[in-house]
């Protein structure tokens, strides 16, 4: 991630590496403070035995594009929403790549997605991601059933209330 | 793609694949107009065979966000402009995804660059990609050392004439 | 809607219906995280005897125009503002429908005015649902008088005085 | 509509209706230039038999919120698309109606899609107009279908040139 | 203005008219709630002596518009920001007035400005106006000159100190 | 206006002046390009008997906002369309002035109502004006009525035919 | 600045010279509410020994177009975020002026950068700064490297407690 | 530039540069396709005696940005419109940088006003310059002086006339 105050979005792209076992290593790498250490990551990540990255930055967020620039591995972009313009303008720096380097955006501040995205990539890979991811999305679905389930059998009035005093 | 209008944006990423040998189908399934063909297609296309999908549709477009919530192959979505809203709508409707499902978004009718995601993430697992992808960034950069070597050449006057010649 | 989180705002369509003596159902459909039963509760709406839906989502919001294209029921849309782009991406996603298939799409977070809409759709039918809304529109146009007045009787001051001590 | 100017564009929810068998009057009432007519159409609406309002207009489009102040009939509203803002002026000034009057909004420009959502009010009341719009699904996914076999057999360079062709 | 929920930014209008002695009166008229109410006190505006209108309303804002429709009076549009898209729909629904019927805007929850600018409009007739207008704007250059000195003189933080004390 | 290439759009404002009789000057100044001459129009406009200022610029607009901060005369903006943003940058630059200095803002490009609005800023003092405004306005609602007479009588296929001969 | 509201975003700049040991002075001057003094500010400027204008606005921001406009010095904008539209008011009316008079922009409330972008230029002439400069980015690589450091060795959940805690 | 496409835009900066007198280099140096050679050329730049950059790029622009990473050279930066979102992306891309590390930003295909700010920076250091720049602002302010007189001799209707048979 471009700066430590990313940290509590990013993290959530570790928790699910984390949840899918996953190894993976996380640091700071700034575009703009520290363009040489970024050159340096992005060109050793494939030696490294890294195979997808995942950048988050806001504002002009110029890391995940500049490291697509420089590797050839996949660049998964999270744009993180600065203090003005709600996110639209770490989203435009991201996704807006010219025609030759891509950058795999996600959703703003969902470094979560970004996780999940990885997953599915390397999944194309490793059969077991791709049974694992399988198995959280029939969760997702079990916990969506679940709860409708419960929104019915309570109405929406008990509903509300049972989940307000969680 | 959601619709045969898209096809001259979307023709593009299919070139890319052509260039770089990857086998590949093109076909058009409308989240909106065919739902059930969607489903189907979603559904069936990891036991068909197929790795990655990349998806492209304009306006309110659901088809890549669909179809990612249907298969756990990698998403790529590609925003299709249409005839208002300068593809503002478009790059929101997939990029925005909640947590849980993420497509790798491009940038706005930059199917170009959903092709060459695709070869990125298949090149995780195809080491032979991987060396393609890596020769077409050289060529790039060459193609680029050689204009500024030509506009510096010619200065920019020049340059401007003999390019709207050609 | 698409996830209990939005429960908070789609309450208030619910609230309206039995204002009006509307038979409802409420429940979570996730059009991303439960593709099928989304697809399964669109199909078999109408011979439940359902005759309008209405869809709220956030973010890349496709429950509403998934439905709608699943249906030919009326299917009303209300755009839920997620925790960035102030509800432009739900608006975007959800009203920017292509050609044969629309939806009839609300202010952001106005789950009221879709319960209120569904009354109007289901006056084409039920004449005393009209009669009944002729009312409600009474009573609203009767409140504005009344606090007209009361702001005339009062004074600015005052009026913003007694209605902050209630 | 408010202006002939959005005519070139409302004929589409006409000829929408046309190819219903739907029996609809289409003419001009300006909420800015012909605001007592705009009440007395309103006002009178109902009474002359009309059950649905398809209301068009750009820019700070008023007619379609002001008609459903007036009337309770189900109001449609277009929002046509000026000479500048792309559109977004008209959706926002149609869309964002207050808690007790809501505006069935469709996408910019989108007539057709105004046409169909009139029929599928319509069709809460006339079964059969609800069996016609699912033969017109059903000819919509053919269509696509159609095309997507043609694409498939030609592929896509093709399949571009023969359709430039027509 | 439109609902009593515009009050706390209306009465910034208020204000200003007291503080230059010209007579008001402040009301509420719902263009949605009350169409007919709108309609007749727009009517009557002038022979009741009234010489310029204030209207103020969020979101889909009609008010200003439909009442400028009716009148001839000059109409001064205030944008009010509700809990959505930052004022940018009451904004647009305000200003972009089709050709024929202006209404003369100002900022987003500037009603203090829409009193001013009644000030300025009213002192076309009125001399005495002007001149209060003149010294108003004086009073504000001298303020500005005061705080510059004093900041000069404490310097930025003695400054920021002593203000936050106050 | 700020430039000469503003004339095209501005034009209409002085046409209005001219079809109400209102005798007017029109040049050019320029805050950015002639400061000082601005600061001279806009402090010598009201002893050169000038009652309102009607000002258009595009792009970072400071023309009107400028000329309202140095005479009391009303100031009426019109935000000229530039070459990108589709004229949100001129609208912003114009409406959104801070408290203490307004500008009365019209729609993008629509020099045409800032005539309008000064003649009925005018009729404030002027009672002809503002009964030639009446007379204006009715003869708008004339055309309307007309047009839709004749759109109801042709039919909107004749109708568009027989306008698009004209 | 133009308004002592903006001095505790505009302060930074100041902090910044501080830092760099270069004299400054700081002051109100509002374009809207002084104009003369505006005038005079920039008009003098040169004369007074001043090498470098930083001036932020907020809203309709026009203090730096219009002291560029006055002065040949560099002009360097500075964005304030109002409490509406996220701050694209005063960025727009900033950033986007016409030809022939530029303001060195800089991101919306980053008055830091603008402190920065002034020694940047004062270092053309200013060996010292530049070396300055030099030493500053320096350290600021040194503090991401460290963060990096201590991040990669803590983990990120004790890397999060920490921090909270100090 | 970051690609030979941005050269018509780009060229107006040379022309300045041409017209004031100040030697310059033209390049072609793409931060996406060639990294290292941006890196490379901002590196060396100052060395070169170079005294300012200008960079302009379109979509997600990360030229200007990264430039001004690796230098402490002033860089210049301008937001080249692409073929859709109005060149909004590029703006945002290149002004929202993060603190530490400013690019002064100009208007969106603004390049006249990249090289007129290179300009009044360089005339810190090269008084001939800061000259120069006065006899410019001295020509544009006659120009508009002149095209003033000739409007006001002519009438607006002669004067279009004259200017559109130039």
């Amino acid at each position: 991630m471009g700066s430590d105050s990313d940290l509590a979005i990013m993290k959530e792209a570790a928790q699910v590496l984390e949840e899918f076992g996953v190894p993976y290593e996380i640091t700071i790498v700034s575009a703009h403070r520290t363009p040489e250490r970024m050159f340096e990551y992005a060109k050793t990540a494939e030696e490294r035995g890294i195979e997808v990255i995942i950048a988050g930055a806001g504002g002009a967020a110029h890391l995940p594009g500049m490291t697509a620039s420089i590797t050839t591995l996949p660049v998964i972009g999270v744009p993180v929403k600065g203090s003005n313009l709600e996110g639209l303008d770490s989203l435009l720096s991201i996704v807006q790549m010219p025609k030759g380097v891509p950058v795999a955006t996600v959703a703003i501040n969902n470094a979560r997605n970004a996780g999940l995205l990885a997953i599915s990539i390397l999944g194309v890979k490793y059969p077991d991601l791709r049974e694992k991811l399988k198995a959280y999305k029939e969760r997702m679905r079990q916990e969506v059933v679940e709860k409708a389930c419960e929104l019915e059998r309570l109405g929406y009035l008990e509903y509300l209330k049972s989940n307000s005093q969680r």
